[in-house]
């Protein structure tokens, strides 16, 4: 018998065979559910019967409801009323079959439609109940509500970027939501391991506050050692020098057409750099002679290495200073960013046409199994599309049963 | 018999029993060995004989030297010449009888080393080989070397940090590092879960660059429907406010003594907001009757809302405001949060005694499992000196072998 290119296996996934509920909203859990699903968990994301919230926000402004596609790919979509107690047990019917699920509401909120993990976990005790949340299930922000911005205040992140003396400003990626949903899916797939091995499920409380901390590690440490060493802590921002003030050069230069990041880390780098821009005087200049006087002499160094770039196209000085070996890269554009064929050589971005919008770059998995195929990638699925094939596969649910229901707005 | 405290069960964690071999440096895979060992992996760090990179910053400067303890909690450290053929083969037989080899050199240098994933994985194929790197093991910018704030402006970080015709700048926080770090983390645990059901082993292919990507969906997404509607694509960074200039009031605020992040996104965020302020005249100005007239008089919004702040006490406006149910939070300096109780109580810090430089706010997991007690933090250890419990469990490595070793430079 021979095999039609079309009888081919479709790829398989790690995770082939978990069973994941997903109740995630916005961006922080919906991120662990696309790497669940894009690693080859079934993933069933369950919204609210007027879908869930960031799924219309296209309808005001296509550009804050692109994510919702990003985010949603290989999914299947239901939906799901949890106020209304059929909901609620529909919910436990598919939770007692599942090995996850998955939720970032508001702590308690789960509890109160009794569908907390204490419920769930007695009738399936293989359960990986995940929480995401921005200030934790415990702890004196609980029930603060959270965003990507205010979480980025009360980590450190907006006080570490900006210039010095200037207003403190938010890091441009939301890092907090995006930090804190791939801690989520290290939480579940950790516990996902302990199940394969024990039979045991896990209580996972994943919150945004903890999950960006970590990253500030080298914005943290001289700011402790300043408390060691009885100094005065260095400037808690630094613009666009490197944190503890202990590099250069190592900043953001301007160039005829744009912007240029540059770093010299060893005396390899400087003299690749000193050649590049052509200055063999500086070599013998006893100021520039080592890196502790290029560090005294901040100020004049990355004026000299302005003066440079100021004359030179980005990319030109870019491939230059490549080939020298001197770390550096352009500052580049989102509009670059996205049109750069290396994401779509590394199966990273595919250019997926979706219906009545148009053709999207939708984002695969940056957990990239060097050894395996990529699973394809599926559009988003409409509201509700596989409420038949996943309501109708439960036992007891016929589809007059689920006919009514959807009458009722039950599903 | 009866069980004294210090025979009490030491808290297992849900990784026990994998063997990791942890040839980490700098920030990237030593984040992602940190949290697999925290969460009970045991990890071996081999560092070369004057010890890893990181290791040493202390000596010339204590605040970049701090890293290296906040990320090696918990780790065996063995010292290794991977230049000998000796070491590597202490090497192979090491990875022989392990689970997972971490590692983020440059991209080809362990198959220099002669101990690449086909040479490893041959002896061992249940063997997760997992690679971190700036640009990963394929494609154009492979060999490009990585850095944090070039892998920033590589991605559109920079471009959408910063106020629109102003300079673009890098985020604070070493994001870049910990997004690569954590997806590592993701990519280990989600093969070790294949690896317990099938046994079979993989290659992992982590890059920074596709790592940070998914966190600009917000800044894609509005870029993105500008050319599908064939509009000009709005500035790509807005200081502090949304992304998509479709959120007001959005933005950081003076206060008497800082800074206030303030967010309506619902309308009784905006009535909260009116009420604390004590502007009720504001709610029958046609102005700002409706969330698209407060984004269309942006401007305006943010004044008032400067002009209330302005007369407030950080703290003050936040308790306030929080009762009142708006989404806020104070710009916290790095030293309010490293002294937050909120992270002591949550086990997220611990202070720890870290000998001949003092006591330091170690960082434990933000994987949080909230129905075990978490691992007790253990400082970093020092260079080489679980050499002799590890090496010496390989069989034919005895004592006197590897005393030859420590002195020919081996180990």
């Amino acid at each position: 018998m021979t095999e039609s290119p079309q009888d081919a296996p479709r790829p398989t996934g790690p995770l082939d065979g978990v069973v994941v509920v997903d109740l995630g909203q916005i961006y922080n859990a919906p991120y662990a559910t696309l790497l669940l699903a894009l690693a080859g968990a079934q993933v069933i994301k369950v919204e609210p019967i007027a879908g869930e919230i960031s799924r219309t926000r296209r309808l005001v402004n296509l550009g804050a409801g692109i994510a919702f596609y990003m985010l949603n790919s290989n999914k299947q979509c239901v939906t799901l009323n949890l106020k209304d107690p059929r909901g609620q047990r529909l919910l436990t019917e598919l939770t007692d079959r599942a090995d996850v699920v998955v939720e970032n509401f508001r702590p308690g909120v789960m509890k109160r439609l009794g569908v907390g993990p204490e419920v769930l976990r007695a009738r399936n005790p293989r359960l990986i109940y995940a929480s995401g949340s921005g200030y934790g299930q415990t702890g004196v922000y609980r029930d603060l509500p959270a965003m990507d911005l205010t979480v980025q205040a009360m980590t450190g992140v907006v006080a570490s970027t900006g210039f010095p003396e200037e207003t403190p400003l938010k890091s441009g990626p939301a890092l907090s939501d995006f930090l804190g949903g791939i801690h989520l899916y290290g939480a579940i797939t950790t516990a996902l391991y302990r199940q394969a091995r024990t039979g045991e499920g896990a209580v996972l409380d994943v919150a945004m506050i903890d999950s960006v901390l970590p990253a500030l590690m080298s914005n943290i440490g001289p700011f402790v050692a300043a408390g060691i060493e009885g100094r005065t802590p260095p400037p808690e921002r630094t613009g666009n020098r490197q944190g503890g003030l202990a590099e250069s050069p190592y900043n953001i230069y301007p160039t005829k057409d744009g912007h240029l990041a540059l770093v010299c880390i060893t005396e390899q780098h400087w003299l690749g750099l000193v050649a590049v821009m052509d200055r063999p005087e500086l070599l013998t200049d006893p100021r520039y002679a080592t890196k502790l006087g290029r560090i005294a002499a901040m100020d004049d160094v990355d004026a000299l290495v302005a003066d440079w770039t100021r004359t030179q196209d980005t990319e030109q000085a870019f491939a230059g200073l490549r080939a020298a070996g001197v770390v550096c890269a352009p500052v580049r554009s989102l509009g670059d960013v996205i049109a750069d064929p290396y994401f779509r050589a590394r199966g990273m971005i595919r250019d997926v046409e979706v219906e009545t919008i148009g053709t999207l770059p939708l984002m695969h998995s940056p957990l990239h199994f060097a050894d395996s195929a990529r699973i394809p990638l599926e559009s988003a699925r409409g509201l509700g599309a596989d409420n038949e094939a996943v309501y109708g596969g439960l036992p007891g649910y016929s589809s007059d049963l689920l006919e009514t229901y959807r009458a009722e707005g039950v599903i």
